[in-house]
């Protein structure tokens, strides 16, 4: 219930709120912050959590409906419990408050490409969460404390591994991939006005399952997903009147996230049972819809003639037009990279992450570790902090460790697509046709209705056979350039 | 702070809330409302006013600001503590659940003009009203307890004798007024499209002083204003493509009610001291800019050619315009009537309020009750209950004692107007030349800025020299319809 209404306070931050708000805003999103925390941790809860664990056993793998998820909801709520009990009222209000004060300051820095407007909110952002992950501990490093509450189970040793392993990989098909879709923007002098542009794209997520009784979409700067309450599930996008594909895939991405929260079963709405298990798992929805299907030939066979009505200067040819869509060029900004190089993005990040809160590198420092390893990965120096280590959102809410989130969401959506084809016969020709439905039933039955029943690792077994890896992703991108 | 948050849940649910989300919202609004009541209903609040009051003489005629604001506030919290604490918990979720889920009923009850689809939910309403006027107490009759809470002082044997003699003087004066305006409408075949409407009403709200840095327009089928926070008021309009005036009027009408909240004394918000005073004077505030200067011809002497500028198909002379857009003809509809007509609109739901509240007339015998006294009112009978007694808001959400402070905000507003334009030399000719800035000095320094310091009757008294009455109203009236 204060999450919900923290995330209406949130949602209305981005698309609505008038300028001079912010501040009183974040009085009372850290408001709200303190009395969820003081009302989610008293100690009462913990004599219930007690007394209902002696009477439940912990197998999740068999057991009617009712009972396995009384057993998911007591395990998830004693999770989240300890978690929360751990950090002091005060430091959850200041984070609050913190994080949501830093936005304006680090919107301005990012704006006028100045550092060191940001660097001070920065500085005491990483400084909370560090005092965050003491309150959690860890095995491993102070990282992973972070780390587990975006992705339960993850820590650093194992995405290092499979990092590295992804890194070599990218690097080596970069080249082919990007002499693969080589050219000049065919778009150029083109015009897509943003009323077509939303009509189209409304046609398009109300055709991959988004039900708009229950939801809706809008506009901010820097497109998202949330959920306000039941059925009530709100996603924005952005445009540029140059190019329609940008806004239709951030919102293909978004109605991924939309259809994943559509898609908990609503019995259980409310509780741990009818929640969504985790960021990796939930952008493996996001990456499926705006990848997989969104960039996919046989999607375009069907949307292409349809957007060529809705776009009167649109009269580019099929094959140029899926060319350039798909191309693949190291660029500076992560959310208009394309999806070879977009991990890529994530790697730095995920490095940089690392060493701020493991303290090793300095918030002063961080610009210039940014652009040297940018430089490594991609061959390209940063011509700006705007668009470089100042360009992303989330260190200014505070979301250390959700960035890696994004590589686990892409590996995932890859390696579901992969197993959603062997199951479903004849999926290919269904997407030629825009005919979603299997895809989407396949999803509700492997991933969505299951809640937070299964642990992400486990889940992603249940579905696919195998653990969370870089395979099927590999072969996807070897596929989709030709490699 | 969680009124502030209810307001925004309340603004989202006129403004973007999906239709499926209404359960769950009538639910954040039940457990908001609950835990405020129980968080300003804790007994150490008593202690605190207890000790307060020992040290603070009552006396707000003179001191420095900081003591009286002081003194206010204690007031005021006294007052609102007593009257809080007196409401069972249960009472006031059960009140905030009910009255969020009776919307959806009767805005089908309305659109289909079918009371009886309403009817039990208003039955339930009217019982929780009547259970809060029993906790609140009362001296005279249980509906002066309801109209305590929207008008400090208020009571019907007052509002009984003023009601009369408006009924008498504007029936009086109707056929005059009436037959001084009549004549078809010159817009008929005429289009407005929204877009142009917008940008119009956004220059002339901008020039009469709203902040947008600190606030927005948007469109909500009943026109509305309300505080989100600090620095964030937003307020609402409709609109007809046939008619650009009545989303015109609607506007200012609600930015009479922000410019009043922008106008508050900052430095004590969220306090009384820096809270408006009352919904008649607030109400005061709307219907001066809506009705005194949106009416005017000296106002439309500057913005009739910016219209024309504006709407290609504005072809009607300024004569014509402007003797339609005051036409008075008895209507069904209260927000769609002219000035005159308007406060018997209200004449007639005090009386079915009364009736209600007071045990006389029972739910199901309410549109009959309606049609006849309309009829006896207005000359005109009813020809279905959308345009009778389902037609306003107010009652499904619990609003029973607001309607009659629309009635003393149209009085207080003439009256107020009246002693502006004497205390502003040159007044009539700043208003021609769209200079607003002198009138809304006056208002701040007479009206805002002194939050809750004075009962509505004082402030009144102080501002004017006179407690409310109809006399500056009629006055108005006369002038206007040349009578």
């Amino acid at each position: 219930m204060f999450t919900s209404t923290a995330n209406l306070l949130g949602w209305d931050q981005e698309t609505n709120m008038p300028a001079r708000a912010a501040p009183y805003r974040s009085e009372q999103l850290a408001t709200l912050a303190g009395l969820s925390h003081r009302l989610s941790t008293e100690p009462d809860i913990g004599d219930w959590l007690d007394e209902c664990e002696q009477h439940f056993s912990t197998d999740t793998t068999h057991g009617d409906d009712e009972r396995l998820s009384q057993i998911v909801n007591v395990r998830a709520w004693r999770r989240d419990y300890e978690r929360t009990k751990r950090l002091p009222p005060l430091l959850v209000e200041e984070f609050a408050r913190t994080t949501a004060l830093a936005r304006e300051p680090w919107n301005q820095a990012r704006r006028e490409s100045n550092f060191g407007k940001f660097a001070p909110w920065l500085a005491k952002i990483v400084h909370l969460c560090q005092q965050q992950a003491e309150c959690w501990g860890y095995d491993g490093c102070a990282y992973d404390a972070l780390l587990d509450g975006y992705e339960p189970g993850a820590c650093v040793a194992d995405l290092a591994v499979l990092f590295r392993e992804l890194e070599r990989e990218i690097t080596a098909l970069l080249p082919s991939a990007v002499a693969a879709t080589a050219g000049d923007s065919p778009h150029t002098g083109r015009h897509y006005p943003v009323s077509a542009q939303q009509e189209f794209n409304r046609k398009v997520i109300a055709a991959i399952g988004f039900d708009f009784s229950a939801g809706r979409v809008d506009v901010s700067s820097h497109p998202f997903c949330t959920d306000i309450g039941q059925n009530d599930c709100r996603l924005t996008t952005r445009y540029s009147e140059l190019d329609f594909v940008s806004s239709l895939l951030f919102a293909m991405h978004e109605t991924g996230h939309a259809l994943y929260s559509q898609g908990l079963p609503e019995r259980h709405f409310g509780t741990p049972a009818g929640a969504s298990v985790s960021i990796g798992i939930h952008e493996s929805q996001s990456r499926l819809w705006e990848n997989q299907v969104g960039r996919s030939r046989g999607f375009w066979q069907y949307w292409y003639p349809v957007a060529v009505s809705h776009f009167p200067e649109f009269d580019l040819s099929f094959d140029q037009f899926l060319s350039w869509s798909n191309r693949v060029t190291p660029s500076h900004i992560r959310i208009a990279s394309d999806e070879v190089t977009y991990n890529l993005h994530i790697i730095l990040r995920f490095e940089m992450e690392q060493m701020l809160i493991g303290g090793q590198l300095a918030v002063s420092d961080l610009p210039s570790a940014w652009n040297e390893r940018f430089e490594d990965l991609f061959g390209l120096s940063v011509p700006d902090d705007a668009r470089g280590c100042l360009q992303d959102v989330h260190w200014s809410v505070g979301a250390f460790g959700y960035f890696p989130t994004y590589a686990l969401g892409t590996l995932n959506a890859a390696q579901l697509f992969d197993a959603a084809s062997r199951a479903i016969v004849g999926l290919d020709d269904e997407l030629r046709a825009a005919r979603y439905g299997h895809l989407l039933t396949w999803l509700r039955d492997n991933i969505h209705r299951h809640g937070r029943r299964h642990s992400p690792d486990q889940l992603m077994r249940m579905a696919t056979g195998e653990p969370t890896s870089a395979k099927a992703f590999l072969r996807y991108l070897r596929a989709t350039y030709g490699i």
